[in-house]
């Protein structure tokens, strides 16, 4: 296929008329098509039914430490849901609490805490002129939304293919102790599907924080969500690493099973050193009751552990997995072989990563808006929703039908293809 | 039954004789009973057992504004569970936000949120010398953990037979801007059963605060739980009143389901005016992807409507009402009888407050527990665990079997009778 940057001026303007003519074929249909969330489709949804029938009796409901799950009881997680936790965070169950329904709630409240108490003892953050995140980017939305709402400033740090850049991390970390905080999806991250190399991980690790309450926000939240059964990448895990670097403290590890059993009724996790979880349960149990421990029991009875929940995470792969091909498919012989942007295939999570060329990716989310095809908006995946490049567009194929997920993908590229061709034409 | 006032010294010398004898009795047996927690009894949990049935297809699943209750989706609660929980607190749906299992977690967190962010725009209150809150006192010890946590300075107010010292209120939250809210369980108060009267309810909605951002806490944790079907109190409707005397934004209502299907796993909610309701979404979606929908739908669909809720309340009552009646006949017969102490008969809720002698609950708390009776602690009901004139104590005659029970109440009205002989003994 000719690449653009390599067409006349003629060949371009026929290229353009030939794209419009097709967008206004596809606007004709009036479609509504939606790429825009990291959803789990109704049948991925259905794989889990079955756990709604685990529990039945009385006895049924009595956990492992005997108690009535029914009841008030433990605040930091039954002993079996624990287990499970850890088995999928791959740590001891000593060193896991389990919460409810929504990791990101998990998240929000150790920063709020922090904000309110300080970390083990430090200064809270609300007391102190300035806080500062770092932020890989491209990264999640909803992480930097946490620490705007607190006004934390956040600093952009570029993803590189094996995690974020480095030496940046460790220039702000190292110096600058406004620096309380680094988000982090470590394997399959939100938007680019990068994995963490072991030389990053050690690199995190072995940081040595000019602030004592720094520490790493490691969101592991898709820890088991492989889309290939024979290539299934592993990462150090960071616990163990720092612990073994003489920074036992440095991080928070934060899953759940949103997308292993229900996005909205899972469980979530945090696993840590015991002194940071002490410091979080003498707030933790003022805070609340405890979390819902019927559906903690629910998920440990259901899911079992860790080789039983890769077995039904492979269930997830088989309907994720063609839909993922069919996007790339798309994005490989419309756009990439055209010389327009490029992506990673990702081995695992919800997202593909599209690296449009520079100022393009607005009017890319524009245009497929008007044309029917909700994408997320252009800018999110960047603190206060700022992409400096404009380039960077997060498509999330698991929610659409594969023959919805085939026409949006096929409206995007004639979007991407119209929008870089007007660039080329000044238009 | 001669009153101890009224006893010579050899015959209280007798009396504690024989208490003592009595005391040790019980003491061989090596009990272990707990009147100590607001916990429902393994029988009324059975009660919501169905729940867990009713919940089996995907189109179950499906809720009544046509989501999939399994993903990710409304943030403030599910339609039919905002109807539930608003027609149980007596509000209309649009003012009802529905969230976890925990409203003690909905509390905590709407005073979380006041600290870092103000209320409705005010100054965050961690920003500011000092934040006070009016405590009516014996009260919810968990409530007072919660402000003390965030180091807001308590207030004590007596509560009086239908509600807390008004005057005192009125005094503090008119001329003070420092006070910022008033703890309130307006019905079937935690510990001593009060029901706030129509005036008492009315005086909240005529305050005229000196701070803009001053909240009544208004807890209604046991606004469906009676103990007699013939004699169930009501009170006016909070949010009405304050908008009808001109302060419609003045409170947060709270309610659960804890106590009425199951305590650890139930459902929870705030009912406010539009204004607070929006400057909590604001956060809320910024804090969680939304709470447990599929639990809100087993709720909505199990307890169907305010009628249903109250027949099903009924069952819990004739659980409930003989163990209630037993500590009553015990305290009555062997304490009130001679004078010692007194106590309000609750027409429902958790607890029965006694009031003993002055300079006598710790005593008697350390006394039972030596023979296997556990009790709240002495002072927990009020903020900072001090009482200031160790009277108080809570029982929570709901978990044991009606067996256990009477042996627990025996114990009890031994332990208060021999701390007191003793306290007049002079010993």
């Amino acid at each position: 296929m000719k690449k653009y940057t390599e067409m006349s001026k003629e060949e371009l303007l026929h290229e353009k008329e030939s794209l419009e003519e097709a967008y206004r074929e596809y606007q004709k249909r009036g479609l509504s098509l939606n790429m825009a969330r990291g959803k789990p489709s109704v049948e991925q949804l259905e794989l889990s039914m079955p756990m709604l029938d685990v529990l039945h009796s009385q006895a049924d409901l009595v956990c492992q430490d005997g108690s009535d799950c029914r009841n008030y009881g433990e605040p930091v997680g039954i002993p079996e849901a624990r287990a499970l936790m850890a088995s999928m965070m791959e740590d001891d169950p000593e060193n896991v609490f389990v919460f409810g329904n929504s990791s990101l709630n998990v998240m929000y409240d150790t920063v709020a805490r922090a904000m309110l108490f300080g970390v083990c003892g430090s200064t809270p953050w609300c007391r102190l002129p300035e806080v500062k995140f770092l932020c890989p980017v491209p990264g999640y939305d909803r992480h930097f939304k946490i620490t705007e709402s607190f006004n934390i400033q956040m600093i952009n740090i570029p993803m590189k293919e094996d995690g974020p850049d480095m030496d940046l991390v460790e220039k702000y970390v190292n110096n600058d102790p406004a620096v309380k905080g680094i988000w982090c999806v470590p394997k399959f991250a939100n938007p680019t599907g990068t994995v963490y190399s072991d030389e990053v991980v050690s690199r995190f690790a072995h940081l040595t924080p000019a602030a004592e309450d720094f520490r790493i926000y490691w969101d592991n939240a898709y820890c088991v969500h492989y889309l290939y059964e024979d290539n299934q990448p592993q990462i150090p895990e960071i616990l163990s690493e720092c612990a073994a670097a003489g920074h036992p403290d440095m991080v928070y590890k934060f899953a759940s099973t949103s997308k292993v059993t229900f996005a909205g009724s899972g469980i979530s996790a945090l696993a840590s050193s015991k002194r940071n979880l002490d410091d979080i349960k003498r707030h933790l149990v003022v805070q609340t009751i405890g979390h819902d421990k019927m559906n903690q029991l629910r998920h440990a009875r259901f899911l079992k552990d860790h080789d039983n929940v890769i077995r039904h995470m492979m269930k997830h792969a088989a309907i994720l997995r063609p839909k993922f091909e069919a996007l790339e498919k798309v994005l490989d012989d419309e756009l990439i072989s055209r010389g327009i942007g490029k992506f990673e295939k990702p081995l695992g999570g919800y997202f593909i990563a599209y690296e449009g060329p520079d100022n393009t990716a607005k009017a890319i989310v524009k245009a497929a808006k008007e044309c029917g095809v909700v994408l997320t908006g252009a800018g999110a995946p960047f603190p206060y929703g700022k992409d400096p490049d404009d380039k960077w567009i997060r498509l999330a194929p698991s929610f659409p039908t594969l023959e919805d997920l085939k026409q949006a993908a096929a409206i995007f590229a004639v979007c991407a293809r119209l929008v870089y061709a007007k660039q080329l034409l000044g238009e």
